[in-house]
């Protein structure tokens, strides 16, 4: 970073804190996430998703009837108005990626009466799972299920996806992945997020500017890769040569280190005791332990092979694997983050409206300066 | 600004250079404004819009051949899919607010061939013009006008608002207008377009988020409550007495004083200009009158009343002139100054692109850190 008059250049904005936040605070160092308060370890595990939506809305845990209130509001407003379901049509029908279905039909929250009533976050947070499960069932060939305003939140998310009723221990390691993730400091898609409401715009402005910033393969959090090398390895005995062999060509490790954690990812913890729970009653147990064992092997392989950098499980390398385990495939990874991350984009939208202060940096300009105009016909 | 341990705490990043750029510099001390290397006042009231977008797109204005490809690209890309269509026939029939029709409709680009065969930006460019005039003209009860691929980007936008083709004086009017506005350093909706591409997301996402950032009504640039206080003086006898009793209550005088230029905004000259030309054969000679008697009069009562504040007539006031002058209502002014402005926001998507660093600032935490669950009912 270095000074010009006034200015401070500062290229990715690394190091440079834009807002002050109650929402969450991420400590690389000692590998502490705290999410409205709490410690994620403290939450993630216990509470619904309903509730941890309030936290963020509200900081504080709503009492049963401000629950109750919360879960009705949401249930009411699943339902897909037209508009969004014939883009999502369109999109599955087009083939085009999950995340660009899912900001094209979240865009059409501005229609209908979530806008007119100021209940665009609701609107948000509550239909984001029926657009990401609309999509992935028409890209199968299948019709959509419409939501149950009988479940919950979490478990409809479930129910929408395969039109049946889930059980608890699905619904109870899915709700765990959507706490672990509804917020994460000043992430690229949060900060968008602020960017925009920061003019004094609008919510689903900022949520469609968040969806287009998360769908980057840089924005961290996109887990899809981290188990494509469990899938190759096929069985235990594999494990350390195939990934000798990938350090050996120089490449990364998908689900292993972190830009900003510097030892274990806390999340990876969370995650890592619901997928041992869910794997407990549901999914594949021989594919479970196979990831184990990879995972173990991995460090030990890097620990060798990378002295010093301390490459730990990343959250990545358990949601893959926790979502694999709820039956979803990697292409509803990133549109599942985002039925999580909502929950602190909406939140960072009222945090920074209240602040109502415009984010607007400067910019170095490097080009020339004095260029003179040639006519068309003398170029 | 405060140091906290190694980050620096700038709210609102005032003073903070998020990236280097060779598309335009704004000197707001000396009131210059450099576009791709030109002088505003050298470049705004000579080239094609579509100059301007090759300009910004390639750091150099265009040979005859170049252009030509430019143009025939863009008059390919004009018409709107079927999706984009009824999303905003659905806005004009909801009434939403035009910036919402033009994000939601801008966001369909994904859709059809244009993200494929790379062309997003290409689309997005030469629709924005297709979408705000089928919204304005669904909005007033008429169907669409279907654009000429004969006519220039500029003088297609004007035949698509009326279905009339636009004399000369008005094209150049708009065209000079388009050119002056199509890039202003890091203004909030640019940033958040960089924000999302520097994810390695796609231009339309980044574009739809700019979109929903210049909705704002703190994004400088919002022109049309500039000339309300000309409506209601009414006749140039009343200037003084209405601008002073305003100023006397307390209130800003829409069209004067910007954020940036603390002397004369060099857009304001480029525009008083352009609207000069225009109203001498187009639009109300009469009012053009009064609105150079009011500006007159605001100086002088403004100089007297804010003594060393040195405030000047800003590009609100000339743009909401220009465009009254060219049959354009308040509520077309923002989507307007999308279609121009949409050049920069593609070029700075290419720019950060080549960049290839995420954008990813951090927060302050500044909430508690230690809360332990309370199950539901004990709460």
């Amino acid at each position: 970073m270095k000074e010009r008059s006034q200015t401070v250049i500062a290229s990715g904005l690394d190091g440079v804190a834009a807002a002050e936040t109650r929402l969450s605070a991420v400590n690389g160092e000692a590998g502490e996430l705290i999410i409205a308060g709490f410690p994620v370890e403290e939450l993630a595990g216990r509470a619904t998703f309903e509730e941890v939506v309030y936290l963020l809305w509200h900081d504080t845990l709503p009492d049963a009837a401000q629950l109750a209130a919360l879960r009705d509001e949401l249930g009411a407003q699943r339902p897909l108005p037209r508009s969004a379901l014939e883009l999502v049509r369109a999109a599955a029908a087009e083939r085009v990626p999950a995340m660009d279905a899912l900001r094209m039909a979240a865009g059409t929250v501005s229609l209908g009466t979530a806008a007119k009533d100021g209940t665009e976050a609701l609107a948000l947070v509550a239909r984001l799972p029926t657009i990401a499960a609309a999509y992935w069932r028409l890209l199968g060939g299948d019709e959509p299920v419409a939501p149950d305003p009988g479940l919950g939140h979490t478990a409809n998310y479930l129910y929408m996806l395969t039109g049946e009723e889930p059980v608890a221990e699905a619904v109870r390691a899915l709700e765990t992945y959507l706490n672990t993730v509804a917020d994460h400091g000043m992430n690229a898609s949060t900060f968008a997020a602020r960017v925009i409401v920061s003019t004094r715009s609008d919510v689903v402005s900022a949520v469609v500017g968040a969806i287009g910033a998360l769908k980057g393969p840089l924005h961290g959090g996109a887990p899809g890769p981290a188990l494509d090398v469990v899938f190759e390895i096929g069985n235990p005995g594999r494990a350390e040569a195939v990934l000798r062999e990938r350090l050996a060509r120089g490449e990364r490790l998908m689900g292993f280190g972190h830009r900003i954690y510097r030892v274990r990812d806390p999340r990876a913890d969370v995650l890592a005791e619901a997928a041992e729970r869910l794997y407990a009653t549901e999914g594949d147990q021989e594919l479970y332990e196979l990831a184990l064992e990879v995972e173990k092997t991995a460090l030990r392989v890097l620990a060798e092979h990378r002295p010093g950098r301390n490459l730990q499980t990343n959250v990545e390398f358990y949601t893959a694997l926790l979502l694999h385990g709820l039956g979803m495939p990697p292409e509803l990874f990133s549109p599942t983050f985002a039925v999580s991350r909502v929950a602190g984009w909406t939140a960072h939208c009222f945090e920074q409206r209240a602040l109502d202060r415009i984010i607007r940096p400067q910019s170095a300009y490097v080009g020339e300066k004095d260029r003179r105009w040639v006519p068309l016909e003398e170029r």
